[in-house]
C-alpha cells in the first residue's frame, strides 16, 4: 500500500471539478465528481432527525444499483428549508443527470453551509453546463476546494495497493467541521475507488471504516443536519470481483480504513482555532463500546480542551470526563500517560509538577493514553483544544 | 409563599459558618452547617463513576436515620485521591463529630476544587475547633461564601410558607460550576428546612426538585466527580408530620422546587464568562423525556452558545442541535421563537433579518421557545453563552 498523488481523480475512470457559481462571494463553491462507467456506491449519512434536503435525496438515490456521480455545493446547507429545499435538491440532480445523459437516480447530492436559508438555485442551475464542461481527470483538488467552508486547507488523500495482480486505487476528499463536530453544518467526505466489489460489501466496509474514523472525531453528539460520506467503486481496476469476506475484502477494508482515518485526522488538524492535535487512546476496557464511550467523553470535554489550550497539567479533568461516560471505573485500576509522561499508575498519582510534563504540554501533538484496567479492548478518538479563536470563528461566522 | 432573608440560617435550629483555613490563599474555604435537633436528610450525588472521596463518605452516612450537619471545603475536591483521600474525608468527619458530640455517621461532607491533589488535611484539622466555635444562627452567608470556587457572587435563597397553621421555612445555598457544567469539580447545594417530614418523602421531593432544576442546567453529561445536593429537615416548624403524598407534601414540593430552581438559575447567571442567560423551553413533545433531551441538546451546543455570544441570528444551529438529540422531529411541525420574535411557524420560516430579532439578540436574557409539534409535554433548560472569558478562565484556572 503506498500513498499516491491526485486524490479522488487518481482513480481510474473518475473525473472531477470545482467552480465558483456565486453562492459564496468569491471562493469556489460547486463541485462535481463523476465516474465512467457507473459505480456501485455506499453512503453513511447524518443521524440528525432534521436531515437536510440533499441528505434525504442522496439516501433515496443511493438505493439505485449504480451511481454516476456526486454534486456538492458549499455556502448553503439547504437544511431546514422544508419542501422547497427538497424540490431544489431534486431539480439540481435532474439537471446534472440530463447534462451527463444519465438517470437522476444515479446522481447523489450534498450541501454544506448556512442552515435555514433558501438555496440560491438559479446560481447553481446556470452554472451546470460550465460545471460539467470543466470535469477533468486531474480535477480532484478543485472538487476538494469547492466543498470547503471555514476549513483553512483542502483535505485529500489517495493510495494504491495490489490485489489479484491488479493495482487498486482509492482516493478521498473531505471538508471539516468546527472544532471536530460539524459546525454550521457538516462534515463531508467523498471517496472514489476503481476496485471491483459487490455493492453490499462496499457498504459493509464503509460503515466499518467510518465508525473507526469520522465517527471518532464527531464526538459530541452534535451531529449536523448534513453529514455525508459517500464511496463510489467503479471496478476499472479489473480485479476479480470481491464478493465475499476474505483476503480481497480484508485488503480493501484496510486500504479504505487508511483513507478515512487520514481524512479524519486532517479534519481534526484543521479544526477551528485549534492549536493542538490531541489523540485519546483508551485501553483496558471490557468492550470496544466502553472504550469508545470513554474516549469520546474525554475528547468532547470543554474542560479538557481548554486545559490543553492553556497548557495546564490539569489531568484531573481527563479523569472527570472519563468518569462521566457511564462506564464502570475504579480509580485504583487507572493508569494515565500524556505522551511519555506517566501521570497515574494503577491509581497511584506519580505526577509532580515536573519539567517533563510542562514540556509535553507545550507540544503541538498530545497523546493521551488512559488504561482503565478492566479488560482488553481499546479505542482511539481525536480532538483539538478549545481556543479563543474557536469562539471568534463561531461567534462571528454567519455565511 | 414568600421570600425571606437569612438563607439557610433563616430556618429554625440551623447554625452555620464559613472560615478561612488556608486551602485557598486568602478566601474563605471551610463551611459548616449544623442542625439542632438532628434532622432527616436526603441527598442527590454525582453519577460520575469516579466519585470523589467526600461523595462516597456522604453516600454512606446519609443512610443514617438522622443527620447532624454538613462540612464542606472549597479549593480542593479530594477527588482522584484514592484510598488516602477516603481516609482524609473520614478523619475530618470524625473530628467534627467529636467536637459536636455526635456520631460520625451523622456528619455529611463535601469538597470542591482541584482534582487529584492530596487534601491539605492538617489545615482543616487545626481549624475545626474555630469552625465549630464560630457557628451562628446568622452564619448562612458565611457558609455560602466558603463553598465558592470561581463563582463571582454567593448564591443563597430562602422562603417561608404556611401549612397546618405553622410557618415552614426552607433555605438553600449553592456554588456554581463552570459554564453550567461542573468545572474543576462540582456543583454543590445545601438546603435546610424546619418542616416535619418523613425521611422517604424528603428523598422523593428532593429527587424530583433536582431533576427539574440542577439537572436541567448540568446539561452536557460532563458530570463532575463531586456534585452534591443535600437537604436536611429538622421538624422544628412543628407541623403535623408529612408522612404521605397529599396536600402537605405537595406544598412542600412546590416550595422546595422554588428553592432549587432559584439556586439553579443563580448558578447559570454566574456561569463562567457568561454574557447571556438563555432559557430553552421545548414544547409539543410526546413525553417529558423527549422534551428534556431536546432542551438539553440545545443548551449544550457550543455552536448555539457561541452564536448567542456573537449576537447572531443563527437559529439554524438551534434546530441542528435539537435534531441531534435522537428525538423524532419533522421540520414541518416545528415552531421557533426567540423572546417575542417569531422565527419559524410550523415549518414556515418567517424570519427575515429583521430589526426586531437584532434587538432581541442584544438582550441579556434570551428565551428560546421550540415547539416540536408532536405532543403535549414540555420541559425547560437553562444555559449561558460561550465567551472568550470562559476560555480564559478555564485555560488559566489551576487552583
Amino acid at each position: 500500500m503506498k500513498e499516491i498523488s491526485g486524490g479522488i481523480t487518481s482513480v481510474k475512470g473518475i473525473k472531477a471539478t470545482g467552480i465558483h457559481c456565486g453562492i459564496k462571494r468569491s471562493k469556489s463553491d460547486l463541485a462535481l465528481i463523476v465516474s465512467e462507467p457507473l459505480a456501485v456506491a455506499a453512503g453513511v449519512f447524518t443521524t440528525n432527525r432534521l436531515k437536510a434536503a440533499p441528505v434525504i435525496v442522496s439516501m433515496e438515490h443511493i438505493k439505485s444499483e449504480r451511481v454516476k456521480g456526486i454534486i456538492a455545493n458549499s455556502g448553503n446547507a439547504n437544511a431546514c428549508t422544508g419542501r422547497a429545499g427538497y424540490k431544489d435538491s431534486k431539480e439540481i440532480v435532474k439537471l446534472i443527470a440530463k447534462e451527463l445523459k444519465t438517470s437522476p437516480k444515479s446522481i447523489l447530492i450534498a450541501s454544506t453551509g448556512k442552515i435555514g436559508v433558501p438555496l440560491p438555485i438559479d446560481k447553481i442551475k446556470k452554472n451546470i453546463p460550465l460545471l460539467v464542461k470543466s470535469l477533468s481527470n486531474s480535477g480532484g483538488k478543485k472538487a476538494a476546494e469547492a466543498i470547503l467552508t471555514t476549513d483553512t486547507v483542502i483535505k485529500e488523500t489517495a493510495i494504491e495497493y495490489n490485489y489479484n495482480n491488479k493495482a487498486i486505487r482509492i482516493g478521498g476528499i473531505a471538508k471539516g467541521s468546527g472544532m471536530i463536530f460539524p459546525k454550521m453544518a457538516t462534515m463531508l467526505s467523498f471517496i472514489t475507488t476503481d476496485v471491483s466489489i459487490k455493492d453490499e460489501l462496499l457498504k459493509k466496509a464503509l460503515k466499518r471504516s467510518v465508525d473507526k474514523s469520522f465517527n471518532m472525531i464527531s464526538v459530541d453528539g452534535d451531529t449536523s443536519t448534513n453529514d455525508t460520506v459517500i464511496c463510489m467503486a467503479n471496478g476499472l481496476a479489473g480485479n476479480k470481483l470481491i464478493d465475499k469476506a476474505g483476503g480481497g475484502f480484508q485488503l480493501f477494508q484496510e486500504a479504505l480504513d487508511f483513507i478515512t482515518l487520514d481524512l479524519a485526522k486532517k479534519i481534526v488538524g484543521d479544526g477551528e482555532g485549534a492549536t493542538k492535535f490531541i489523540e485519546i487512546k483508551v485501553k483496558g476496557a471490557k468492550s470496544k463500546g466502553d472504550a469508545k464511550r470513554v474516549a469520546s467523553f474525554v475528547a468532547n470535554s470543554n474542560l479538557v480542551k481548554t486545559a490543553f489550550f492553556g497548557e495546564q497539567a490539569n489531568w484531573g479533568r481527563i479523569l472527570s470526563a472519563a468518569g462521566s461516560a457511564g462506564v464502570d471505573l475504579d480509580f485504583g485500576s487507572i493508569s494515565l500517560y500524556l505522551n511519555d509522561c506517566k501521570i497515574i499508575e494503577r491509581g497511584i498519582v506519580l505526577y509532580k509538577e515536573s519539567h517533563d510534563l510542562e514540556e509535553v504540554l507545550k507540544e503541538k501533538e498530545i497523546k493521551i493514553l488512559l488504561n482503565i484496567g478492566k479488560g482488553g479492548k481499546e479505542e482511539t478518538a481525536w480532538t483539538t483544544d478549545l481556543s479563543y479563536e474557536y469562539i471568534k470563528i463561531n461567534a462571528e461566522y454567519m455565511s
